[in-house]
């Protein structure tokens, strides 16, 4: 089991990775008064462990899916952690995917000012990525994420067990962020073009999550709040990605990731921040990864969501783009400019 | 105008104290995007001064009240900040009291996980306490303060002119935080006692203001988010205050905590925590303030609220009592043993 300390100013976090993570979650929460959040897929598959984990803990069972990340999902949290008695001291235990860790996240942010939290995510997605580094919040009126804090878990328990049952769509979703994390740091970029065959083989994921979060850790820990400029590199391929995922909302976001990603790399290439023949090494790293680039007929309709996302303050839109091996720059397009991109994705394609 | 320093570990913290704040805060938002939170008392009185202050900024005009400070009340913020189309680099200004700085606050803490926050309080309650030290937060289920976040302004600004307009209810209301601050702070302490005629002139209450924000200052800086147990002296008085508000809701918050400073002092002196001759002048005080202690014939039942109040985890019931001048002590009461004193509220007495 690997340990990553995260050092934020807010509050030191410890990311615990690999086999036995849950065991070890178990041991730490023994004697603490324990709160479940979980969805109601997780439930069917493990209600038992969670009992067996956190015996005698109370669980709040939300409704799965996305699209409930919402204010309600919010507050029946909330008002079943009053239900509960919680007090400071007590600890969120966010037992999920990434929906589960933002919301639950979100809950122990707010709940008397601040619970303790403990993340354990139980997919590819939320072991890689979302679980570290304080990020929570939930969607309102069509807009993701924009209402949240930055809130740091004080250890995240990242068990590969959890990984066996993930339907494919959910390791595909995962790998959005791992293909990301390639374009960002060239050490895990090297394993990925080294093994790209293995790139759907849990036992390779695995591997590389821990990989994964030693580099958001240390991006995180340099800019904690997204106010330095620098945490934005995590958003590569995300403008794109995010504005489809509203637009469309059937896919899972890490797929919406790749299919950025891909869009993004023609952005680069077109507007001269990285060369043909890199763009077409990214193009081809998507496509190991999420094989078919659907077409979307409206694409050009996502650019009102590309507007709305808080990254884009003033009239344009931004993006981070990958230049190099392991480097990305930053651009900002008018928001014309970026409809004619769009347009890419609803061409016909064979 | 006196200039007070406020170093949090989040943020800095700035507060302006005196006339001609009110024009400084304008100043000092020239040229940014301000959103205006403000509810229709207030609106009443100042729509042209918010106008003249904050030219061309959108304002969002809450229904005035206590029991508005909910989730309703803080999403309709959240989706009229939407509808202006804000960013991280705006800046949410609470233009009212302490709920609106508490929603409003909270507001700017979540909205795309924190933009920039300007406090501009119009009651003597909110210049003298609230709007200093970075609580924010909506009641929820009856219970107060329960889903909110620490999250620093990083500017106040607190001009006596808007003091002229308050109805006595509302000096009466920011009287019971610096009464509460006389017995926390012997400088203040003194002050009082030397002036006791004068507490219900606004020009002594005004000198009395930056006094009160530069003890509250000290003290949240040496615990922002009460963790290490300091900043809880501030709840003197505040265990009964809340469980009251909460059971009877009709009176101001600042009058709650000068009957909870009332009550609270029968406790200390029956728990051994003081002196009586020292709970005798601390009644005495408060009699200076609010002349009758009213009679809460059902004041037992304040006990459920005050077991629900985030202060007070574990089985028993938490205050902080007054011990001597300028100083408190943290006494823990079984719930039974704080009924007994309760009913000295719902007695008859002439």
């Amino acid at each position: 089991m690997e340990i990553i300390e995260v050092h934020t100013k807010s509050r030191p976090s410890t990311v615990y990775c690999g086999e036995g993570a849950a065991q070890a979650a178990s041991e730490y929460l023994r004697g603490a008064q324990a709160f479940v959040v979980t969805d109601t897929n997780v439930s069917r598959l493990y209600a038992d462990t969670i009992s067996r984990l956190f015996p005698g803990a109370p669980a709040c069972v939300l409704p799965a899916g996305e699209r409930h990340k919402n204010r309600t999902g919010l507050f029946t949290i909330l008002g079943k952690m009053l239900d509960a008695q919680l007090h400071r001291p007590s600890v969120v235990v966010a037992f999920g995917g990434g929906v589960i860790g933002d919301m639950a996240g979100l809950a122990a942010a707010l709940y008397m000012r601040g619970t303790r939290l403990v993340q354990m995510p139980t997919t590819l997605l939320a072991q890689v990525d979302s679980s570290v580094g304080g990020k929570t919040a939930v969607d309102y009126r069509g807009v993701k994420n924009v209402v949240g804090a930055f809130y740091q878990p004080e250890r995240v328990f990242c068990d590969p067990v959890f990984l066996n049952t993930l339907p494919a769509r959910e390791v595909r979703c995962g790998l959005g962020e791992i293909v990301k994390t390639g374009l960002l740091d060239e050490k895990v970029g090297a394993k990925i073009r080294e093994n790209a065959d293995k790139l759907h083989e849990l036992a390779f994921l695995q591997e590389l999550a821990a990989d994964c979060i030693r580099f958001k850790a240390g991006v995180v820990e340099r800019d904690e709040t997204e106010s330095s400029g620098l945490r934005k590199c995590l958003n590569l391929g995300h403008t794109t990605g995010h504005a489809l995922e509203l637009l469309c909302g059937r896919r899972s976001h890490g797929e919406y990731v790749l299919i950025g990603l891909w869009l993004e790399s023609f952005i680069a290439e077109g507007e001269g921040v990285c060369e043909p023949s890199y763009a077409q090494e990214v193009r081809s790293l998507v496509l190991r990864a999420l094989p078919r680039i659907p077409r979307f007929p409206n694409a050009a309709e996502g650019l009102r969501f590309a507007l709305l996302d808080k990254k884009n303050a003033g009239s344009g839109v931004s993006f981070i783009l990958p230049k190099s091996r392991g480097a990305y720059a930053e651009l900002t397009l008018p928001p014309e400019r970026y409809a004619h991109y769009l347009n890419i994705l609803a061409e016909e394609r064979q």
